[in-house]
């Protein structure tokens, strides 16, 4: 799982036209690139909206992404298109807010320790000081900003953030980030919701589905906007349960389900295999 | 598969307390009966609501359904429970309500022939004359009582349904059954729901998941009561779908949960295995 | 779900080097194409096999499928490809041999006439006179074979499948097809088996799960080779299964499953979405 | 999630005939107690084999354990049962044995420290240093027992596992425990495969599934014997697949499904849920 050099990723989505592949190939070819996987989708073929994410190598290392971005500009303009190169040898920094429950966080850490989630997490902020000692036995810095009756210290927050984090994921953390937290910040802030989305919206959705008497409980990462619980949808997973699972059965089989399907976002998200579009993700996987 | 002869279920609920399981295991034994299998259920073991279903055989004909019935009065009485012992040898009558869409109308009449579906079907009814060869097909009687602006002409409904069916599925019947209707026909309902419950309510739950642009989406079967869409849930199914499934992809993935979720419900309903209580479904699978 | 004229889709394999999606897609662009999808797949970027689909229209009628291949084939031979062009409004032929059991032909059937699976059938063979009713209700020409003794009558079979089938599908036909058949047919032949391979192989898979005590039964569609039930892998479908199933539930629970997933093996295929390679299959789902 | 006082399960297994329960049940009554739940099993109601789990409080402390399983003795005489009575207060001591792959083991000890796993962990013993840190954390004994040679040192395994463990567990242990040790143990070892039994035992089984090109991967817990990855299967999770999944993506999904498995089966079995029979299992979920 060793990072090869040159690796790059063009996430790239334009108004659909004829000729856009073509172009891109071209472009990949004449730097002596060779492209290891292409993905590609569009919401209507002949007027639609159009995505696509190429992975390609360069055998040498004369090219750096500044100046492939560069020599990209031209071929973007001619689509209008909105997009970027990444580095695939770079990694992204991951801040994490958090609050008492650690199911997701012991879990990202863990999964970030063993390398199957190819990320750098600059930091882990919490309302609760009780994760303290999880997250520095990962030597990874830990930060205690308890919210203060309605003071919830947002502003520490988002200095931390928008200082050291690519994107932030909030692995269980109950504030709600506020309008100006979100505008400011202005990057990609991943949510695990524990519920199956659309249904069981806000607080205690283990509760909600146990008094419904659903068959089937699930958990939604998605991207965070102002609305809460109805940003993008990126990941669900579900599992079925009974008349005898318990509100404790509903939430420990639950924690499961928020682990894998925030694991499973952020896995997409890092690779950069996750857009949006009209309030949707477009998952290249 | 074939019935054997003289084999029973009690169905049987009441509040919990001490000693219910050996009063009517007691009762069995008395009747030289043998439990084949048992289950219980209790919301709460001091002070909740207790459920059993309870198959047992009679090694021979000494006793009817209607003579272990009488027998059992006086046990029922001493927990003052609501109960009923049905006789395996007899098949429930399941009338079938439907509109245009036939999968799984088509679905049920197959499993019904080939014995996977343990019930008489006494008629198909339907606002659409369209499955009428279908039906027939299977020698099933089929009435075709369409809608006449605001006439459902639900007395017709009602009569077939009132003179010939233990139960009534709802087999993608688009239309809502009255309040006059479900109290005068006063039997169970059961309804297939192309969405996954509670989410996506009412019509068109397959455009409402495309345009949330959920991952995976359900289908429920649940009871009719005179709330739409919010009766017991019997059975949910549910599938992973991806930004590529257009609406038509959905419906033609959903027809398959669709099927899934109505036979799996109607299977457990027949064979005695569905208790109600607060709004919810107990199901002895 | 009605065709549009004039799409087209193009498979594609070779070995992978440099250039081949700027060739393939500098080429649609100069027929005045579009593409509507691409997919693409490498073993090992730099010296794997590389496969491709990709999906295009042309906007007028200009070109046929037979000039579109004869202008293509010098880029084939620059690749030393293996390629097709497809013309997605002509639909495949699906021959179906069949033996007694019938739900899987059933399915198939009914998901023919809703045009949820999207081919011509020309003929039903069986071994079994007992389906000719299922079929001919649908106005398909039914062959009765009976294999006598030793003799299964494999050449009215092969008449029949190299004159009027472009591929074959074996809906729980019980017959081993011999090697003179598969060599003398030489196209591609989907059989389902009714079991989770490589578990399970030959005769009476569920009994073999039930009594290993599996808690997950699956059923599986393969492409047929000389080797039974050693096929590259179209589609597996699983289910949990409990201490309480036994042989009889288990059948009726791998029924769903042999429908589902020899369904959605033959809906990948007729789209042109199967390849195989090293006795496996790539499917651009 | 607090334990009860006062609360114990029956597990008990004989050759089925009349009146088991009624017998049981009034046993139950006689010592003032009032079953929470339920569960049986017959292999063949008239000659199989009978098996019943019953969790009941006495209301009061006035028995012990042990009194109990004196006064049933004669209970169980009479069917010639094989049974025990469990207090659920005192919770089972899990000795682990584990290598160098750490992801069962630190999900089991998360487990265990959140409480969702309700065991003693009296100590893990592993043939690899790397562990000890992560075991230590949770302030459990660690024993490093390296394999010399042919020596794996099993006679101390052995020592810690009979002087401590009222079970063990091995956590993607890779060594094969010799037919001296199971005799002398004698007690229940719980396994975790990394494949789908009986398919793909013995090594590397992700890398028999890869080149299988299985669309379905799984990995199955299991009851050790001294066939190797042949004893009860207790529990077995699944995951769809696709030819992108290379053997690093397959291994990343399978430790989802190993950690899910061998959770699932340690749950049921800490409960009592878990009976053998015929190298097959009873699980009353």
């Amino acid at each position: 799982m060793d990072k090869k050099p040159f690796i790059f990723v063009l996430t790239f989505q334009c108004l659909d036209r004829q000729g856009i592949v073509a172009r891109i190939s071209d472009f990949i070819l004449k730097h002596n690139g060779n492209i290891i996987t292409a993905d590609q989708y569009s919401t209507s073929p002949e007027a639609g909206d159009f995505f696509t994410r190429i992975e390609f190598y360069l055998p040498d290392s004369v090219c750096s992404r500044k100046a492939l971005e560069e020599d990209f500009i031209p071929v973007a303009r001619e689509f209008n298109a909105n997009w970027r190169i990444h580095d695939k040898s770079i990694k992204l920094k991951m801040g994490i807010f958090t609050s008492r429950l650690d199911h997701c966080l012991a879990d990202l850490l863990y999964l970030w320790k063993t390398g199957d989630l190819d990320v750098e997490i600059p930091f882990v902020a919490s309302n609760y000081a009780a994760n303290k000692e999880l997250v520095e036995q990962y030597k990874i810095p830990f930060y205690f900003i308890p919210a203060v009756k309605e003071n919830t210290r947002e502003s520490e927050l988002l200095a931390l953030a928008k200082s050291r984090a690519d994107f932030l994921v909030l692995a269980r953390y109950m504030l709600v980030l506020s309008a100006d937290f979100l505008s400011d910040y202005a990057k990609d802030i991943i949510n695990i919701h524990h519920g199956f989305l659309p249904s069981f919206k806000g607080a205690r959705p283990y509760k909600q589905a146990f008094s419904q008497g659903v068959k089937v409980i699930g958990a939604t990462a998605h991207f965070v906007t102002g609305k809460l619980d109805e940003g993008p949808i990126i990941a669900q997973v579900v599992e079925g349960v009974t008349h005898r699972d318990d509100i404790c059965s509903l939430i420990r089989k639950g924690k499961n389900l928020e682990k894998l399907a925030l694991a499973r976002a952020i896995g997409n998200y890092v690779d950069y295999r996750v857009f949006t579009h009209n309030n949707k993700t477009i998952i290249f996987e």
